[in-house]
């Protein structure tokens, strides 16, 4: 690149996809997702350069204000230095989360904390495409000390500190060449969530769940919460479709309080479940660890809606999961999550991420791969989610084969979307949008009747 | 009222005050806040009526993000029957925090839950207004039964029932008349945070300590957390000010990490602090239970920063905080910080409210008063915030004589400023704004230099 290179502007752009026409992605608290990105591209000023992309994933509703967040934290990035940004990117992501104002509005958490994010997740998609290799290889080549200087440790000092995150990727490094190529010839295990949602009536998710056996996948996982005789037919059919060896999870999407869930998943436990995910507030430490102690053999997992390391310190320390699920959208970026993958290799809990919706898939395989390179080194217990959508709108698609995760291949993130996709999917005023609000009964996106269904 | 009025529209101002010229409101985390607020007005279709006002209280950069967040919400309120809006309170703050899609993007924190509390807060001002009574008033005046309808129970079922919480209020009622008197003849107690700013050099610190002495306040807070040699100076020096009898609190602005913030409490422990607020993050409940543990017997306090009522019934089952520090707009307006109320009363844990910034004190005086009258019952320990900043600025401004809040008297929530602030300070075109851009060297909301300093 030229040496003096710059980030020229930073562009924001709502896309918007129309998932609730077809329930998709329906669950417990969420009838009627329209799978949204609050999409981002680092644009350089030298024509011989890539962009980098990054988003926020939201579910309709609400992406104007992020859009409006990754507008208020542009000016961080425009005039930047390339280069400069894409060597210390731990201090661009201390920069974007700390400063003070828009600290207020969290602090480190929701609409500024997601957008922190995106911003710090297109710098990576930056720094990967100009290293010519993809996320994943980028961040397993780098020393134990580089890594931990790209964590935030402010207030991890009772849970782990530098040197001892040190140490523990040092303990990892002699095996790093043997998993890259591991890695690279079998993939990462994966998990199918496809046959499961809520909206779905039995037959599909008995004929899904077993076409999922049948496709390589070890584990499926269905949505619960709404109707308790429900989910005990759908779990108890699941059960049958799948056989006795493959494993299910289930899925409450936050929907319980603490007694709620424990009764709810003793209804379930004839159908051994593997994990109950999100059973109550993704706030609720004290509330997981409660659970957990009554649902024992039945694991507990969270993660997608934890808010941030701090939250996720504290699950470790008080026992309260037994998998650890990374998001890569909502915390900020690759940073966060690394310091989320440190803390559970300390606290020995498997990180199994969350994916999905537009581009999780995406984005988060990077570091699955990565954590099994360079940080937890093994593959036991571990698996990460597949759905089945929204991939044709990315360049560099997440590819599942024999219920495995293929390593990414492409320099980047993968987080980048087609050109068109992000001009067809334009909301309100892309073309897709366009025809469906002239279409009677389609949702428009400011339809609030079934939006508030789940109290 | 007309049987139909209805809300006509909702309006948004986004409204800064340029606070960070002086330094007031400095502290270890927060170099120069210019405090605001994303300021909404339920605008009914009645000349006759009252609007209601809220606000979200931000300090600067990102409030317009706030003001994003508003627009997206006003859909729930656009045409809506105010007499059927002002019933049910306690169904609106559901609606507004539980759109599915909408709550994606915390959930229950973060800039679209502290816009869902600005309007909740503002819905709150109109139903008093059309009560014609203070709203401290009007929810004194409702029954328990009412006033456990208002609360949103999903995630509380470890910690407190309906029915618990009824009883509570019922054994409170008895007293409540008497209380009224009380509270209207005496007031409720303040504490003055306005000597001990960070950005204050040691002398204004002791003759503004001094000051607060002679005028009544028998509690003054002071900053700390930047610097710890300035700290030991600063407060012992301030302890010599005041005399041993009167309180100092300290407040660290989330600064440390849980060992920092015992060693530093070691180091101020001979200056006797009555508490340490903040000293780390708001989101570690088992940082602050660790901290207080170390540090008793000076007390631990929190909460301005704490998201939601799921946060606070942790803080209170793990014995973190001696002293719940509810904020008016930070959480989901008056139904979720009654929830808050309630839990401190179960645990037996005093309330004593942040303000400052720019329409707090207005705001949470009004549930002081009420946690006195109809749930704790008691001022034992009780003590509310006062800054002496931007009181101008509303019709109802909060009243601090002798070291207390007198109790408001006019209909509404106090929070209502004057139209003529909303032109002034409006940002970034307002006159105030635009003669400070034209003037060198003065900030103007987009200079990033100092804002991330804290890291």
């Amino acid at each position: 690149m030229t040496a003096d290179a710059r980030i020229e502007r930073v562009d924001v752009h709502d896309v918007r996809f129309p998932t609730s026409l077809h329930r998709h992605g329906s669950d417990a608290m969420n009838p009627d997702p329209d799978y949204s990105a609050a999409y981002v591209v680092l644009r350089t000023d030298d024509p011989d350069l890539p962009d980098g992309h990054g988003f926020a994933f939201t579910i309709g509703r609400g992406n104007e204000v992020c859009c409006a967040a990754l507008r208020t934290l542009a000016p961080y990035l425009v005039g930047a230095d390339v280069a400069a940004t894409v060597a210390d990117l731990g201090e661009l992501a201390r920069r974007l989360t700390h400063d003070s104002q828009l600290r207020w509005l969290g602090p480190e958490k929701g609409v500024m904390h997601m957008a922190a994010g995106a911003i710090i997740n297109a710098a990576w998609d930056l720094a990967a495409k100009l290293a010519g290799v993809p996320l994943w290889r980028l961040l397993s080549d780098l020393s134990p000390e580089r890594l931990v200087e790209l964590v935030d440790w402010r207030y991890l000092d009772d849970a782990l500190s530098p040197g001892e995150a040190t140490d523990l990727l040092r303990a990892a490094e002699p095996g790093r060449a043997a998993r890259v190529a591991t890695a690279a010839a079998h993939g990462y295990p994966a998990y199918a969530t496809t046959p499961g949602w809520l909206g779905y009536d039995d037959a599909t998710v008995t004929r899904l769940a077993a076409q999922a056996v049948r496709d390589g996948f070890r584990l499926v996982k269905l949505k619960v919460g709404a109707n308790i005789e429900d989910d005990v037919r759908r779990v108890r059919a699941a059960r049958a479709a799948v056989g006795p060896d493959v494993r299910i999870a289930v899925d409450a999407n936050q929907r319980w309080g603490v007694r709620e869930a424990v009764a709810w998943m003793e209804a379930l436990a004839p159908y051994r479940p593997w994990w109950i995910e999100e059973p109550t507030s993704p706030d609720d430490v004290l509330g997981h660890a409660a659970v957990r102690r009554a649902v024992a053999p039945v694991r507990v997992a969270t993660g997608e809606h934890v808010a941030n390391r701090v939250m996720f310190k504290q699950l470790l320390q008080a026992e309260a999961v037994d998998v650890v699920q990374i998001d890569a959208a909502r915390v900020a970026g690759v940073n966060e999550n690394l310091a989320v993958l440190l803390l559970a290799a300390k606290y020995g809990v498997p990180v199994c991420p969350h994916a999905g919706g537009v581009g999780l898939c995406e984005m988060v395989q990077h570091l699955a791969f990565f954590d099994f390179v360079a940080v937890s080194g093994t593959l036991e217990d571990r698996v990460v989610e597949y759905v089945d959508h929204l991939h044709e709108h990315f360049l560099d698609p997440a590819v599942v084969r024999g219920g495995r995760y293929l390593a990414p291949q492409l320099p980047g993130f993968s987080t980048e979307m087609h050109a068109q996709s992000l001009v067809d999917y334009r909301y309100p005023d892309g073309p897709v949008w366009t025809r469906l609000s002239s279409e009677k009964g389609v949702p428009d996106g400011s339809d609030r009747s079934g939006g508030a269904g789940a109290y």
